[in-house]
């Protein structure tokens, strides 16, 4: 018998038959010898209409409120959820976040985990009964208040579940088999992997993918969490994300689960991402001399925005002068471009140019650490198909390049195959978008 | 300065507009120096709407669950209404049931409250926040989970928290300008009464009245509270509910009112209610040997259907037997009728009547006590009106009579007008129900 905690997004229970339907997977597992801790979000487009409500009646609303306002979603949901399971002979009790001993720094609205104390979900467990949790949400030991996680919340809380509880695996379901070698959208021939390394699913989220959370695997690597992402449509085994620390994926017998299993290939590139959010900015003639960079990105981090790529040209076209390129989020470039503008003669840079028809793509893959050539491949696979590369990146186990957006999917594809990624056929594409 | 505490029903809070309209409200009087509390309900719907999800996922849910999911409602409104107070530049915090320290048993659907520990209300009045407490819900101090106090369960919680805080007043907001002579859609002279005993606003309520429920007004009379029945839509003075150990009304400059300022009157007769939610049973030819009676209402007992009015004729038409009538609510009426009928051989009764086409005139006043020939003037005015009485029953205060349900509202203004209680001008009357 395993402890096995598990978590449905907004979508997996938008409705009262999506609600019965998870209810019967919950059943299941429990039904085949398991402790079961559910982590549920709010009811499809709740979260939304509620945000909606509250900008009605106030402009900017108070965060304690939000907050307040927010976290009844999953009330919602999860009491439905113990319902629909208790109405199937099974006894399942609901906790709310405080409930639950979810405890997270007073930040509203994007508040983090502190400690997990989940006594009360420990005698539930002990009388037998499934147990359902609120994600994304918990509260402030201090102020006593109702606190948010914000985006990707409640994977977060069903990583922390399976850490405090000591779980055996956290299973994140969503509308997808699984992890991806690329966005099947985008890449028909893309291949469901059997499992990933967290740092690999780290990259590869930072990067564009959209199937797990980044915090939620943070905290899992941290914690040794073993996360197995799966669909809720399906009894397919999804990806499992493995780390040092974690404990192995085990079968439905419980018995630890072979490397052929859980596809166990190990291939240099795990898989590859694309990223249509980020801008570029570039600036022009600035003074070759020390402390042009710096007065730059000073500027640039008093908005607030988070850079992404910087290249800095060794030589410019005029002596004495340098350009410096930089990518960054979307929606923080018109303020950046705004500051840089006002401080032109501070800086003395000659002109700035803003772009925001650019991609980024990247190739992720733990292997890239033993394995020489890997940039190689990508190079020459976009050089075949005539696509120019605007700026290059790389860290450990990540090579990123910046190239024109419409050229995007065209690259992912050629490089998707020249790493040797693709399937012999193509993936079902759901109609969702993966959360 | 006083201390108010205020509450608004879910019609009064059912959208965006209504939320701001209401906090405007709350916020005027927090401007004119008074410490305001507000019990709010949910907005609208919500709580059906709720409901009627429920059912669609469990046919029985469980009532722990369902206690959970229906507490989310008041969340809700909760949450919006401190954020549009916090938006008009006031202080405002929200609290669910537990966090404002509202003990009750663990029956849930129909919890009692037991208890009120009001410290972080407390502590945010002294802050000089407004405070917006979740109407309806509370929380068990053995099992730790939440509770909700059924049917008129957001103005207990408002006279709760007025008792526990030594409110000055309990303002009971709704679409009605406060407690009449009679329904104005029925007598559409009735008159708003400046003031009204408890005793007197109990056996109304009790009787088919529907402003205030009559756990509030109890819960009121038993703590001293005073409670004010006034609209949402006005700033007109509504209807105080005066009692013994209760406050004194105080005007806007915290005066204490003078008699004339609430119509200090003392009618003997302070209204007509009526009530169309019984039905009547008539058990013909009982034997007319002790223990007959005991057997039916034993019966009547064991489906825990409450019995209003009995009637034993002295004698039937046939010696030896008699004939016993009662009414219950008609949702009680048929399983009462089905247990009788299958004991009819045990009982030796004749005959089973049942009659869902009876409605209920009461006229209450507590003059009655010192005034002699109060039910002369009831009897009078419905034989001349030519309409038959079917049964009597009285209190100290009351006088409660059976009659066909097709005369009941010209029964209800010929009374009205013979005690004397007839307006100058018809009443404006609200497309609201009062609640």
């Amino acid at each position: 018998m395993a402890l096995i905690v598990q978590k449905f997004g907004g979508s997996s229970v938008a409705d009262a038959e999506s609600i019965k339907r998870v209810a019967k997977r919950i059943v299941d597992t429990r039904r085949a010898g398991h402790d079961v801790v559910v982590a549920v979000s709010a009811m499809g487009d709740t979260t939304d209409e509620l945000l909606d409500l509250a900008s009605q009646v106030a402009p900017v609303p108070a965060p304690r409120e939000l907050d307040m306002l927010l976290s009844s979603g999953e009330r919602i949901s999860m009491a439905l959820l113990a319902m629909a399971i208790h109405s199937m002979g099974y006894e399942a009790r609901s906790f709310t976040g405080s409930q639950a001993g979810m405890i997270t720094t007073a930040d509203h609205g994007a508040a983090r985990i502190v400690d997990v104390t989940p006594v009360r979900l420990r005698a539930a467990l002990d009388d037998g009964a499934v147990v359902i949790v609120a994600g994304f949400q918990g509260f402030n030991r201090d102020t006593k208040d109702i606190t948010t996680l914000g985006r990707g919340g409640s994977d977060t809380t069903a990583v922390a579940l399976a850490a405090a509880l000591d779980a055996d695996v956290c299973e994140i379901y969503s509308d997808v088999d699984g992890i991806f070698t690329a966005d099947p959208r985008v890449v028909p021939l893309a291949r469901k992997l059997g499992h990933i390394t967290a740092e690999e699913m780290l990259e590869l989220a930072a990067n564009g993918a959209k199937v797990l959370y980044i915090r939620a695997v943070e905290y899992a690597r941290r914690h040794g969490v073993l996360i197995h992402a799966r669909s809720t449509f399906t009894s397919n085994e999804g990806t499992y994300v493995l780390g040092e620390g974690m404990k192995a994926p085990r079968n439905a017998k419980g018995e630890i689960m072979s490397d052929d299993a859980i596809g166990m290939e190990e291939p240099v590139v795990a898989g590859v991402a694309i990223d249509r959010s980020q801008a570029k900015i570039t600036v022009l003639g600035v003074p070759d001399v020390p402390g042009s960079a710096a007065a730059i990105f000073t500027l640039v981090a008093k908005t607030g925005a988070n850079i992404d790529m910087i290249v800095q040209n060794v030589q410019s076209a005029k002596a004495g002068r340098t350009d410096i390129s930089f990518t960054l989020p979307k929606q923080s470039a018109a303020e950046v471009a705004k500051a840089l503008t006002a401080a032109q003669d501070d800086i003395g840079y000659e002109n700035l140019v803003y772009d925001d028809q650019v991609g980024k793509l990247s190739v992720v893959g733990a292997g890239m650490r033993t394995h020489s050539g890997v940039s190689l491949t990508l190079f020459e696979a976009l050089s075949s198909a005539g696509i120019n590369i605007e700026m290059i990146s790389t860290s450990e186990i990540r090579i990123s390049v910046i190239l024109r957006d419409t050229e995007l999917d065209e690259a992912a594809r050629v490089v998707h195959s020249a790493y040797g990624l693709d399937g012999e056929v193509e993936a079902t594409v759901y109609a969702g978008t993966g959360r």
